[in-house]
Order: C-alpha cells, then sequence, then structure tokens
C-alpha cells in the first residue's frame, strides 16, 4: 500500500460503506469525500446533507430507521419554526440542528466547510478524515418536466416526484476541490466509489474542474460498488432517473457510467448475469453480495472492496 | 386619551405589567418599547432577551418558574452544541431556539429588528405592538471589581456575583430610536415606566440620543413603578447594584433616578413611609401592592397605573 483509500461517497448508501471501510482501515488509510452538491441553506442555516449522514453515520449516530438525521430526534424547534411562517418540508431534527447551527457559526467565523467539517467531525469522535469534495458553493440542479429546482426542493418537497431531463451543477465552473480532495488524489493507493446515486452524488464530484480527468489518470485500482441492484435502487431515485434519461436501470448502465473512471465494478449476485456485458466495456466485473441491511453486511462488502484495491 | 400609553420595559417585571396593561388596554392604546441593551450572540444567533420575554408573556409561552423561557421547553440542541465545543452557559431551550433562528434569518435578509420583532409577535398571535429601542447595536457593558464584561457575561455567566462599579451602554452615542419608539415619543398621551431594573433595562433606553430630553419634556402624565420593594428587588440584582454604586436600595433612591423623568412613582405598601421623602423631590408617591404574584395582580396594578395616567 503506498498511501490511503480514497472513498468518494453521497449520502445514506455511501455512509454504510464508508462505515465498514472505517470499521477495518486505519484513521491513516482512509480518506471519505463526501458530495456538497446538495447542501442547502434552510432557516439560515448551512445544510449540508450528505456530509451529515457520512459523520453521524461513523459517530454511531444515523437514525437506523431512515439512515439519515440522528436516532430519537425530537422536533420542538421546527415545530416552532412552522409557527413563525417558516417553510419546514426538510426535516431537522433538534440534536439535528445543533449541528447546522454549529457550522453556520463557524462558517461564519471565516472558517472553510473543511475545517469546519473536521472540527465537527473530531467533536463527534470521529477520527476517519471526511472531507467536502469543495469548499465552494456547487449546487445540483435538477431540470424536471415541471421545470429546474434546487435538489432538496426535487428530492424533499417533490419527493423525486417530477421526471428528470437532466441534471446540473450550479457553481461547478468556478469551484476548486478541497484541500483534503485534492491531497487524497495526489496520495491515495486506491480509489472507490461508493454505492451512490450516479448523477445525484457521484456526478457533482465529477463535475469539479480536473476531477475527472485526474481520475481517468488515477494510478491505483479504482473500484466501484454499484448502487442498482437486480434493476433497483437500493434506496432513492436512482432507478427511476436512469430511465428518465433515457437509459437502462442495469448495472450495465451503471459500468457505462463509469468507464474510464474504474477498473473494476462490484455487483450484487442478483445481477451476476451482467458480468459479461460490463467485461465488454473493458471494466472487471465483480460479483459479490452487496446489499448492507446491517452492520456485518457492511464490513462484508468493505472487507471485499479492500481485497479488491489490494490493501 | 390623547395617544397610545407607552409603556417602557426590561425582562421580567416590566413583562408582567406589560401584560397586565395589554388585557385593560386595546392594541392601539398601548405601545411596549423593549430594552435591547441585553440583547448578544449565541451560536451565530441573535439573542433579544428582553423582547423575547415580552414576546413569550404577551403570547402566554412564559415559563411561569423563571419568567423568560419557554414553558416546558427542552434541551437537546444546547446538549449537542455543548458536544461541539460550543459555550453554553446560556440557557436556550429548544423551542426558544426557533425563535432566535428565525429572527437571525429575517435580519440576514435585511429587516431592522422592529420588523423582525413585529413579524415575529404577530406569529404568536400578539396584537399589541412590541417595539425594541433602537434597531441600532446598543449593548449594555458592566464594569465590575472584577473588569469589564458585557450584560449577559455578568449577568447569567456570573451571576452578579462580581461588585459594579458602573454600566455604559456601548454604541449608544450612535444609536437612534427605532421609527415605533420615535412614533410613540411623538404620539403617546401618557408614559409608563415599568417595575425594570434602573440600570440595566431604563438606563438602556434613556442612553438613546434625544430619549432623556423628550421624556423629559412629554407632556402627558408620566408614572413610574419602582422596582424596589421594601428594600429589595423583587427579582435580580438591582439591589444589590444601588448598594454597590453607593445609593440606598429604597424607593427614594429610584425616585431620585427619576427626577425631571416622571410625575408619579407607584410604590408598594411595604414603602408607604418613604412617601413624604418622594414627594420631596417633587414626585407624587402612589401606595398601592406592585408584587405581582399572579395575572390578577398584574391587572390590578395594571388598572392602578392606567387610573395615574387617566385613561
Amino acid at each position: 500500500m503506498t498511501g490511503p483509500v480514497l472513498a468518494l461517497a453521497g449520502g445514506v448508501g455511501g455512509a454504510k460503506l464508508a462505515w465498514g471501510l472505517a470499521q477495518i482501515l486505519a484513521p491513516e488509510e482512509l480518506v471519505i469525500v463526501v458530495n456538497t452538491g446538495d447542501d442547502a441553506t434552510f432557516h439560515g442555516l448551512h445544510v449540508s446533507p450528505d456530509v451529515d449522514t457520512v459523520m453521524y453515520t461513523l459517530a454511531g449516530l444515523a437514525n437506523p430507521e431512515t439512515g439519515w438525521g440522528v436516532a430519537g430526534d425530537s422536533s420542538q424547534v421546527l415545530e416552532m419554526l412552522a409557527r413563525y411562517g417558516a417553510e419546514t418540508w426538510f426535516q431537522l431534527g433538534d440534536r439535528d440542528l445543533a449541528l447546522h447551527i454549529r457550522r453556520t457559526e463557524l462558517l461564519g467565523q471565516g472558517k472553510t466547510l473543511s475545517l469546519a467539517t473536521q472540527e465537527l467531525s473530531r467533536s463527534l469522535g470521529i477520527e476517519h478524515a471526511i472531507v467536502p469534495m469543495t469548499d465552494d458553493a456547487v449546487r445540483t440542479v435538477v431540470n424536471t418536466e415541471e421545470g429546474e429546482m434546487p435538489f432538496q426542493v426535487y428530492f424533499v418537497k417533490h419527493r423525486c416526484v417530477p421526471r428528470v431531463r437532466s441534471v446540473t451543477f450550479a457553481g461547478a465552473g468556478e469551484a476548486g476541490v478541497s484541500p483534503g480532495f485534492d491531497r487524497a488524489l495526489n496520495e491515495a493507493g486506491a480509489l472507490v466509489f461508493c454505492p451512490s446515486n450516479l448523477y445525484l452524488s457521484i456526478d457533482p464530484i465529477l463535475s469539479i474542474p480536473g476531477v475527472r480527468r485526474r481520475i481517468a489518470s488515477f494510478q491505483g485500482p479504482r473500484v466501484a460498488v454499484s448502487p442498482i441492484v437486480g434493476g433497483e435502487a437500493v434506496k432513492g431515485p436512482l432507478a427511476k432517473m436512469m430511465t428518465e434519461l433515457g437509459r437502462e436501470a442495469t448495472c450495465t448502465a451503471v459500468a457505462r457510467h463509469y468507464v474510464g473512471l474504474c477498473d473494476v465494478l462490484v455487483i450484487d449476485e442478483a445481477d451476476g448475469a451482467s458480468a459479461a456485458e460490463i467485461e465488454a466495456l473493458g471494466i472487471r466485473a465483480d460479483v459479490t453480495p452487496t446489499v448492507m441491511h446491517g452492520p456485518e453486511d457492511r464490513i462484508k462488502l468493505a472487507q471485499r472492496v479492500r481485497e479488491l484495491v489490494g490493501y
């Protein structure tokens, strides 16, 4: 091994594999770079949903039923905010809100999102590095048949119902990778794409200038875990979006998305029949159980990924 | 009657009389102008303790045990903020925090504190006008034997223990009265000093350029209710401060503070013996029960005040 494993992650699915990797890799052996295209301001507070989910998951605080938010949280603040006329379609529990209040305060003091994330992670006892993809504002915009909408409006307010035409990343052209992401791209010995939404979690990371090229020319092993299992997304709107974007909701279509960016695609046993098609694209297919029901599944999948990257 | 009653108030004691006045005067007959010298920023949120207390009291939400905060509030957010390393000596309940979050958002949108207060008050169903004394930053600073400290540090963190040498109001020189206060000073038919701390609640209001002069030349009846009863403050550090500042903790000393500013000082039956001394200062002493144990006491005192101002 020549450097840490660089794992690219979105929210819930990515956080589960990241948690698994964190159980079997030492803090210096893993850097988790997280999508921030979902970031949004609610009630004047900076919410970074994927970073939050990864932090809560690694800290053991995540709500096991939803995968996001804090387990056992209450909603006193939101009830009062509604009374003050604030829009409250975005769920924010009381314990969760503390994170956004504190982050917003740190950002207001001039700290970068990277530094704020580092400070907050450490406060929660997290030893592994959680790094936002950028310290600049990159915002995912979903272009639907009902018009263009910010990611959270599409995802939470409209529950992913509008048909998607395309996804863009406002601000990406002017954004730079965060210092931690830059360092990891230079120093990492292997790269892992966690099983996250291709369009909403992985593409925002790839949208930052230079990232796609640096991953394409990355020297170590590159492994992706398919977020599609048996023609369906394990969680979220990915399968629906693939269909709306004119693709099939299959592991082969996932592989096509990763051509030139990864060497091995881990697919579930349910998709073993796609292996030949995937390999025809120049990507090795590795068939293993990928659905993570509980902690043991996460660790098993992480172990398989570690083997595949040769750690 | 020629205009509304203008009531000047600080926190808990002032809020009680303001509540009483609001029960017997129509919304157009009362303007409550509130001290903002206690305002402070906690966790990046603008907290306006006296305005909050008056709002919660008029909305029927105030914690009856403390007089401030929201009844039955929880503290999930603060517990997590402590975990993130934030200083949490200033108590902020979950339901209470929503007010500060929303106010901070409104201020961030460019609204003045007056407009934010108006919007928040109305959301809580309050019909009477609650007006901050100024929309500018006036901050009470307490000069103690242990050094100079911002009001909340003295009041909450150090529980008023350090001996006070003087009190100053940073920013007062450059501050202006809020539009609602200005209008009330022009249009009010009577003026009431609620039973609030002379140095920490009334003086900040008087520190804004022009206010002392305008009250001195105010044409209608001016009535103050003594915050000192039987040589003690009904609540808070007033009696202790009076002693530290070289004054006696008596109604006569209260009257001396109000010379030129009020025509009648309402004193409790416990202080009837001071009446002659007070009248020798040119202020009429009105002896009536002033301690407000419950809603009925508040209304009775408000009724007496209304009689005294001739409404």
